[in-house]
């Protein structure tokens, strides 16, 4: 067993081991997890966590990249949760992904993490929220969550994320994809990357007025902006930036911070229970209480739903 | 809220409304269904129950209505389950089908009912038990459960038997198709019925091939009798109860049946708990205690995983 709190005060001094150790910890369910999460909890909350989003070939690890650059500029630590169930890096993932992120792999401000969501159990619903709650708690300023894919683990990271941002390229389609695919509902800031190639200033129109088409807005609604980039010339990376800040001071002056976070909780704990109860459901099969409680029913001494009201109670009764 | 101690005691005197009353409250999942389960547990373990099943077209009403005339000659009282999803009768179904079975209709010592599936919360599996319960508490000596269609259904049946006669009818290119449905594993009788037809020999033939080819039997082993009927004409239907008699007797002396009602048991008190315990599920969202884990969880004051052990307690603690 990991001493856990001797690994949480030495990720909160700034030792890369010990926080990919407790990432680690987390996500493959180890005993020590619940001691983790416990111990965590209090220490979690200051970090600005962005999801980053958008089909593939969009330049999402590109713009993740610039990203990271702009804000260590500011002097923040960030955290890089790559969540790709296709790649092949994920799965046996090491601190500071050399093959994606090179140029941040030596720098101690920056914790770069894959994670494999294949085969998890509750998958990325599961695992993610806890490794956030890491890289938070390690002290991460920004925690930058870049998904691969579209629909369903869009709409999981949106739930994730305090702030959504959402990417497009020019001549995809994208526009339209993004409107069938209902990202346009979870983009807080919309960034319109490789602007140098043509059919740039199409897109970011067409998403402009996709936009607009959405209900009409207060005077303290939040206008979703659209950012042009080169992100592989760091070009509007500064404007993304700035795009992500405003947001957060919005969200903190109108309470959606809170609510965000607070709907967050609720998902994230219900996740946990709904997977507690599908385990104990798939370990009825084989169980000697339910043995002895057929024992019963097919002697006529108990019947069929008696028994099972025990057996749901000696379930869940237990730990 | 009916009065179930006075309905039960009705059923016992062998009125058919009452039965049929009792079927209505378990199969509908009524707010008396607990009460009615409880009261019927000790009354019941008596009745011999049939599963007869094969695919459309092979004459199992007919073959179900012939056993019934035989069992009736030998002053047994029958209940008959018929199990039909696709059935026009089913869902409002009454007692006495009188257009699948109209000579038994007028019989006070039969009880014929036609069971919907569709959109039943854990379907067949869940009602059908009750059901076999009811008609057993009731006096039947013996019940007959008929089931249409392949596959997922005949399994469910064979679990709920005590003895399951497969039916085949020649030219249908049954044989073959038995062996794939794992139709084979789950008979304990085989009938290959419209034996008048060309190829009735054959079809026994391929299937005595087939069952040999099985595992090798002790000496002590059920070997399923291979049966051949003209059920429209009653021819053979004879032989058929013989064999189900033999099979209950050879259950009887091996401890089989014990066993086989052990197994159903626990697979019906295991249903009961599933469905109990996925209601829960689904009524997570939107519950209030939910929410207050959530807020604390927001707050760093308490960790996700405790949460969701409160909240599971909670959900399984009540009733």
């Amino acid at each position: 067993m990991a001493d856990v709190a001797h690994l949480v005060s030495q990720a909160r001094e700034g030792n890369p081991r010990a926080v990919a150790r407790l990432i680690s910890l987390v996500e493959g369910a180890a005993p020590e997890l619940r001691e983790v999460m416990a111990t965590l909890a209090p220490l979690s909350g200051s970090a600005h966590v962005i999801g980053i989003t958008g089909s593939p070939g969009v330049g999402k690890s590109t713009s993740t990249s610039a990203l990271v650059t702009a804000y260590r500029q500011r002097g923040k630590r960030v955290g890089v949760l790559a969540v790709d169930p296709s790649s092949p890096f994920s799965g046996g993932a090491l601190l500071g992904d050399r093959v994606r992120m090179g140029e941040h792999a030596s720098d101690p401000g920056v914790y770069i993490r894959s994670m494999a969501t294949r085969g998890h159990l509750g998958g990325l619903a599961w695992s993610a929220p806890q490794a956030i709650r890491v890289l938070d708690a390690a002290g991460c300023d920004v925690v930058l969550v870049e998904t691969v894919g579209v629909g369903q683990s869009e709409v999981e990271i949106a739930a994730q994320a305090d702030t959504s941002v959402v990417l497009l390229a020019p001549g995809m389609g994208d526009g339209i994809q993004a409107a069938k695919a209902g990202i346009l509902e979870i983009g807080d800031v919309f960034v319109v990357n490789k602007a140098d190639r043509d059919g740039a200033d199409a897109t970011a129109r067409e998403l402009n007025h996709m936009l607009g088409l959405g209900e009409a807005r207060g005077p303290g609604d939040w206008r979703p902006p659209i950012v042009k980039t080169v992100a592989a010339r760091g070009e509007g990376t500064d404007e993304v930036v700035e795009a992500l800040e405003k947001h957060r001071a919005w969200m903190e002056e109108h309470g959606v911070l809170a609510e965000r976070r607070l709907k967050r909780a609720a998902q994230e704990v219900e996740t946990i229970a709904v997977t507690a109860l599908r385990e104990r459901i798939a370990d009825l099969h084989g169980d000697k209480r339910l043995g002895a409680l057929a024992e019963r029913v097919a002697g006529g001494s108990l019947d069929a739903y008696s028994a099972a009201d025990e057996l749901v109670e000696g379930l869940t009764g237990e730990k």
